[in-house]
């Protein structure tokens, strides 16, 4: 299909889906909410992906009740089509440099919303092109001469009834990208537009009829909607790479390539230990996620619970901890998904596989809703605040930095991988956590010495990111491990394998935090690799059971490689027969050009 | 564009371009011939790719003389469109397993191919779907009931005039990719369609009337080809991950984003020590990967000169050479263009970077002309053989492989990154190259004693592509330091920061193989990490300069982001202006279900 075709089918699924949104449990958004939308839209978003992750939860969450009474209606009942503009051409992460003004006229109690420049035009929003009539729109306050930062303003984009853009307002879609072509992201560029006082989404900050400004009371309430977006990322990056692992681990069973044993016929090819060791830690990954989605999911729903009473005790921890896992599990996704794909061979490479799209789809997870490696430094703040209260004897460290303030073996514990314990490995990771919080510490104590603070940060933060880097495995580790101790006996025996998988995986991909002052012998890491090998042979033949268990309807996979019944050829070859191409013989490009030209050489030999 | 418009298109313009061909300097098909075709084509291929780089190779390696009369003559003329057709649906890499057959009839003189099952169809070759009028087919030859092994034919496909598919051939596209979809990439099955006994290319291999078979002299003589496409595959790869650190580069010097000192402004993004770490090495790469290419071309050119006076001796080296370069190279490029791409930010997801189009066209290259991990256990054969030579004290190690013999220092020299010579560099990657060879070879003897040769083979790939990675490295540095000795003082300067963050960022993406039994002290390594941001700061200054040097026309590199002028922010407004949604301001999209969906819900209200 054309872009223009994904559009218009897409807004007739998203109009019929979100028809039906009754038939399924609504308050469940992360499990049957999300299941219902892949089923029916797949990877391709919709004019209305913003509307419900973006826009309804930002009315929720930054309205006073007034302005929720009439927008959330009007956003719920579909009256209003709104989505959440906030980055700009010019201007992503930095919230702060954002230039699209709103300056307050009290003369007339509206403010005027303008882009001074062109770098200042709103730019990526989905469904702001086209679709949109209404958006969220993130702009610096400007009242009685003074900047107050950026605010959200409720801004109407469209006539009700035409659909044509506002007076001074002028947008449209971005263009192609290398996925999700099906949504139209979107620009959009004010000409000193008028909008109400009330505009202003008044629940934390305020301005007064006479352009008094009222600051909110506490400076990070606003987090919330940025950490419920990355809590529903997690579940939903673990979900495309479970895809992906699903279909490699079927396809691996299907294909069959060169002899084992000469005369034994061709093997499948999973029984290649190169090929597990492509696929299976993808999968291990997949479960490591999924375990995580899952606890923060849980830790949202009670800062949220929280912060209707007024305590804000646990916001700051699932901030750093939602930017951190945003950051390490998108990231490892889009190189488990390419991995896989990688792992089917040549059939990869086609559309058939459904790993161009699932990448495409999945790997704009490192830079949307902050970009990873700004996401890690920010981590990195607040690992340096816990190495420098575990230095001073001032710590108070929650459950996640804990170990920062612990001391550790002098050396690892490990004798065989098979008595290896949770809670020496446990400690072998913190170790190499603790021992790069520290080392980048160090390393940033000594730059201040001679450089200014912000340039002391700057040359340090290749080691302050793979600070954060550890952190966050070591959370995902130990939360793996603890998950997989709660399941039931049967279960626990073949999870034990892909938990240790994960681990090892982790450990051996970094040999050098270990051996490093002999904190591990090579006789050590050995075992470790000797465990990679051993856990590989063992999931291998649980390795189509485990990836069945995450359930996948064909019609929710899409991918000819990855068929449930597993009958991949004759079904590549009715696939390639639908291409486009094939609907005639003899294309344009032989009777116009090719063929003059071959005709004109035979004429002449 | 549609792929319809692309494939029409790319026909214009590959007529176009062969029509001129004598324009350019053809005995440098490396270096004009590849320009000229980037700069006329872009990075879609066209249906002529396989005509010149498999189709015409092939001819000239494969036919005896009256063969190469006859068809070297249409081909070069272009009387005939040509490709190369030798994977099928369910075989790749193992030729041996091939499906299609030639059974020769000594009745008629004839040969009768067929596919007898869906998985014998032959499916990727390029231009085979709905360009070419003849291939080169392999095929499994029987004569005299017995099986002779996989063989090249030529064969017409479709009708010189109506360019329909002749009788018994069924062909077509095989549908949209992840990348070069303007190439029809086909599919070809054969039912018991007869050709000529002369079909047969017969240079080396013949097939007599009576149907007695002539084997070939040299079984490795047909691999030819295969290290002249792998040769330019990696002239080519080094270009587009050039082209993408070409990009990325300028990008980052006009990309502005927080203030570094407070008050002084936003920073150029490439003043950030994570920003040039993401980069910088990616630009190291890509002048290691051209060192490396120049030198695999001219071996080439030796070796072929060789071969035509029945010289085989350097033949086996090449052909592992260009195995594992064509491996390493083709990775490191994918996942360096991803880097590129994922460090501009949300621009670098708009098909405006370019980057789409760069990854979707290089990333092929890690599974076409033999997939990477494959070819990487095809260089650990060559390793095993060079380990058990020197175990039993009759080595023969040419060049590349004599460090595997060689004894080296017990503990690095590495005293500081400063006095740290290109030989003591060498010798600690040449020891750790080493030491991995060994201990696969060592496990490798160990999984002997139990299994059979195949089972302990699989049992340890893991280990050999460790070692072939490490294998190969070793000679893309050397041979990187040895290139930079040889050039001018003032070049010197420069390039030598370049191939130190090359060859340091190796290193510490190892650390383990280093720390290991002591050969290295964390304090040592603690060097080569201060020697990597030494580099990334002195080659700062340096880097626009340096990527100037590739000298990317703006109609080449096709990047928004990457332009010469840096005026990036007003064309990528221009260019999203452009996108085919923007025609008209309100879509069916709206008309047939958006608007509707949102009257009713207001009418509710």
């Amino acid at each position: 299909m054309s872009r223009e075709e994904r559009i218009l089918n897409n807004a007739r699924k998203v109009v019929a889906m979100t028809d039906n949104t009754d038939q399924i449990d609504g308050s469940d958004f992360f499990g049957e909410g999300m299941y219902y939308q892949a089923l029916t839209m797949g990877r391709d978003l919709h004019a209305m992906s913003l509307h419900y992750v973006m826009f309804i939860p930002t009315l929720q969450g930054q309205t006073d009740d007034e302005q929720l009474d009439e927008w959330l209606t009007k956003a719920i009942s579909r009256a209003v089509v709104g989505t959440y503009a906030q980055t700009e051409l010019g201007h992503g992460t930095n919230l702060s440099k954002l230039e699209t003004t709103a300056t307050y006229d009290s003369a007339t109690e509206e403010f005027v919303l303008n882009s001074p420049t062109i770098t200042a035009a709103k730019w990526w929003p989905g469904g702001l092109g086209k679709s949109s009539n209404y958006a969220v729109v993130v702009a610096q306050l400007y009242t009685k001469g003074e900047c107050k930062g950026p605010h959200p303003f409720i801004v109407q984009l469209r006539d009700d009834e035409t659909h044509m853009p506002l007076k001074g307002i002028r947008l449209g879609d971005i263009g192609p990208k290398l996925g999700i072509n099906g949504n139209d992201n979107g620009f959009l560029l004010f000409d000193k537009v008028r909008i109400p006082r009330r505009a202003l989404l008044m629940r934390y900050a305020k301005v007064k009829p006479d352009g008094t400004y009222v600051a909110p009371a506490h400076s990070k309430l606003g987090y919330g909607t940025m950490v419920f977006v990355r809590s529903i990322m997690i579940k939903d990056q673990s979900t495309q790479l479970a895809a992906a692992a699903t279909i490699a681990t079927r396809y691996a069973s299907v294909r069959r390539q060169g002899e084992i044993s000469p005369g034994k016929g061709e093997v499948q090819i999973i029984d290649y230990q190169t090929q597990q060791f492509r696929v299976f830690p993808q999968m291990a990954r997949a479960f490591a996620f999924m375990a995580a989605a899952t606890e923060i999911r849980d830790l949202y729903m009670t800062v949220t619970e929280q912060l209707t009473h007024g305590n804000t005790e646990l916001l700051a921890e699932l901030h750093v901890l939602s930017s951190g896992l945003k950051s390490i599990v998108s990231w490892d996704t889009a190189q488990g998904i390419e991995q896989c794909r990688l792992a089917c061979g040549g059939h990869g490479y086609s559309q058939a596989s459904g790993f161009p799209e699932i990448y495409g789809y999945a790997v704009g997870g490192c830079t949307y809703e902050g970009e990873n490696l700004v996401m890690l430094l920010q981590v990195a703040r607040f690992l340096m605040r816990a190495a420098e209260g575990v230095r001073k004897g001032s710590a108070k460290l929650a459950d996640i930095g804990a170990y920062i303030g612990k001391t550790g073996p002098k050396t690892s514990r490990l004798t065989t991988h098979y008595h290896y314990t949770d809670a020496d490995l446990v400690a072998d990771l913190e170790h190499a956590a603790r021992k790069q919080v520290f080392r980048a510490y160090d390393r940033l104590k000594k730059a201040q010495e001679h450089l200014s603070p912000e340039d002391a940060w700057n040359s340090v933060s290749v080691e302050l990111a793979k600070a954060s880097r550890w952190h966050v495995r070591v959370y995902l580790v130990k939360n793996f491990l603890n998950k997989v101790a709660l399941a039931p006996q049967d279960l626990k025996f073949v999870l034990t394998d892909v938990a240790r998988l994960y681990a090892y995986d982790i450990i051996t991909s970094s040999i050098g935090a270990f051996l490093e002052d002999g904190y591990m012998s090579s006789n050590q890491m050995n075992e470790v690799k000797e465990g990679i090998y051993e856990c590989l042979a063992k999931i291998r033949p649980n390795a189509v059971a485990l990836v069945d268990s995450w359930d996948y309807d064909d019609k929710e996979l899409k991918s000819v490689l990855g068929r449930r019944d597993g009958n991949v050829y004759p079904a590549l070859l009715e696939w390639a027969q639908n291409s486009q191409l094939n609907r005639s013989d003899v294309l344009p490009s032989h009777t116009k050009y090719l063929g003059p030209m071959m005709k004109d050489a035979r004429s002449k030999l």
